[in-house]
């Protein structure tokens, strides 16, 4: 299925150009357009500091309809007023008259620096070339989800095809981020950005009923700096072209194959965390909720002791331990059991004897598997991150505003 | 002042040796010994993975009396199963033949790895020669406060002397902190370590209310990476030897005096904190409640994005009002300003034209003070924190367990 991208879904075209708001000379300006008014959900983040654009998306979501979404890196239109608000707007007024809809069905978003006013004449430009540059190859899929890059290294797609009755269903979407990632979105609330397709004919209800629960398993599962940025949206559009889901089994297939194209893409934003040269899956399970695993893995996750020693390979499980402990979640070291790459290494309070040299070669990988039962209950939860580098520092200290 | 050290109160003695526990060849076991039972007071960390001593010392402080405190470093003798806490007890039994008084009168205390069992015989072997060392010297006092560190840089002590009615109470302290700062200690609950000497006398129940309440405006709100480790501790004793404090007057002043202290152990911390090249001291104010200026400041304190733009003198405030929206506590970016280093860079949601060059100089100090009003109450809290830079990976990623 290497050949599915973001237009593969049937009614849907994407165009993007160079409009000159990011530094670095590629794509910052970008739409995606459904061919008719498509039934859409999408989560916004929970930030009480929250961007132009997600004021603005939040209003135009209300109605379950979007038509298309308009985007911009580079700057994020956030902590900027009133002014900020009126440019939002004026993205969405334009990107209305370009693709032929009402502007209350334009998704607004934007990526960049925050506390600066958008540069209007760049993303007029922009969206006008947008506009004529849309159509639906692999070519323009890949021009979009260069479009809303800021500081990732490589562009993010998923896409997952399922078999719904008799008729086959598509999802695909992109996605960027690398720094500010520690989505916490909410329903409709999520500088994660993420936009997904599909030509599924489905109730904007059941969309958006979906979104909120695999947001949960995915975009919100994903952490780089545990930083909830200003910005973060996820959202999809069903054009309706193809089968539809009104039964309960082809609902389920179809949410478990969404869920996979966006695990997918959590998991590449982990992979592209600023600096980062390894991902870092905890996988928390017999929790005593769902809430208690989902706080140890993100506290394992965020702690930057933890990451400093994944990124050295270094099998320091007591700051994993420690971590898990002090989240406020139930946890009893007692009745707990760590692995790291499947070598137990801590049980029941007590240290375990292993081959120190031996986890950390195992821990010189590509992704790092840390796995804590709590044995308090059933609940799991996993959660993706990336290791702590030197290089992280210099992105985010040397960059300057 | 400058001469008033740890064993300036009266009635103390304190001695330490290099036990061999430690790599680095500098004191590893140390005692300090009240020349009678002490009323004391003590606060520990939060963490449900908690060390060896510490479960040993909740017992120990139970009756608010203890006549010695006997700390290594270099090991933390946490995650140590049931003879981890036979060896804290062991401890304790060492300790008290030597001073001569109960066991159930010694704090005991670790700090350094996680998930190894003490080296008994070198711990054995340290409190046999910090006994023999025992004196009441400024030397005396330095040695102690050598014996509690592991990664810091320098030796951190304060001390305070304060007139109660006619006569004069001196309350003095050493510490260490430098990684796994992030202490939440509760009463009584707090690796960063802190003892406390007074001549004061006063009662227990006094001297462990007011630790609950300095703790919490001291030692707690001061973070490194945010990670409350499985050792924090925080205890004084109080000799008898001076004035009385028995009116509400003399607890004021005591108390203010005694917070002096705890603050400037804190400051000092958070100026050695791993890999710190500055102080970074986060004022919140005009907050709706206590509880959510401290979530702000400390949500500002804990962003790694906030640390590394302070590491590179970078005025890219966008991070810090984002952590104040992030992090759960009321906070509304129309009723708040932020200014850096004294310069107002927004304000009431909307950005402030500033000389970015200027503030980015004004940044590049030893002490950088970020102030967030709220706009929404009467409540305040500081927390103190210091820049994550490069050095920060270096020591917690090339150090290896």
């Amino acid at each position: 299925m290497a050949e599915l991208h973001l237009l593969s879904p049937r009614g849907f075209r994407a165009g993007a150009v160079y409009a000159g708001i990011k530094s670095k000379q590629t794509p910052d300006v970008g739409l995606l357009v459904c061919d008719r008014l498509a039934n859409a959900a999408a989560v916004f983040t929970t930030n009480k500091v929250f961007a132009a654009p997600v004021k603005v998306g939040r209003e135009n979501i209300a109605g379950g309809r979007l038509q298309a979404v308009v985007v911009n890196a580079g700057n994020a239109n956030a902590c900027t007023g009133k002014q900020g608000e009126k440019d939002a707007r004026a993205m969405c007024d334009l990107a209305a008259k370009a693709v032929g809809c009402d502007a209350s069905a334009v998704l607004p978003s934007s990526t960049g620096i925050i506390g600066h006013l958008l540069p209007m004449d760049k993303v007029r430009a922009g969206i006008a070339g947008a506009s004529a540059a849309l159509g639906n190859s692999e070519e323009h899929a890949h021009q979009f989800s260069a479009a809303i890059l800021t500081t990732d290294l490589v562009r993010k797609a998923a896409a997952s095809r399922v078999k719904i009755g008799k008729e086959f269903v598509t999802i695909a979407g992109v996605c960027k981020g690398s720094g500010m990632i520690g989505p916490r979105m909410g329903p409709p609330h999520a500088t994660m950005l993420a936009y997904l397709t599909t030509d599924a004919k489905i109730a904007s209800s059941k969309l958006q009923k979906l979104m909120n629960a695999i947001a949960d398993e995915s975009f919100n599962a994903v952490t780089v700096d545990d930083h909830t940025s200003t910005n973060d949206t996820a959202a999809i559009m069903a054009s309706g072209f193809g089968a539809a889901i009104d039964s309960a089994k082809g609902l389920t297939a179809f949410g478990d194959a969404l869920r996979e194209v966006c695990q997918s893409l959590a998991y590449q934003i982990a992979a592209d965390g600023e600096g980062a040269t390894k991902v870092v899956k905890i996988i928390v399970s017999t929790a005593a909720s769902v809430n208690d695993a989902r706080l140890i893995a993100r506290a394992i996750a965020n702690s930057p002791l933890v990451k400093c020693a994944m990124h050295g390979n270094d099998p320091n499980w007591g700051r994993i331990v420690s971590a898990a402990g002090l989240c406020g979640a139930k946890y009893d070291p007692d009745k707990s059991v760590l692995k790291l790459q499947g070598t137990p290494v801590f049980r029941h309070g007590t240290p375990l004897k292993f081959d120190a040299e031996k986890v950390s070669r195992s821990l010189a990988a590509k992704e790092v598997v840390i796995d804590l039962t709590c044995g308090l209950g059933k609940h799991a939860a996993t959660v993706w991150t990336c290791d702590l580098s030197k290089d992280y520092v210099t992105i985010n200290a040397d960059y300057h505003t």
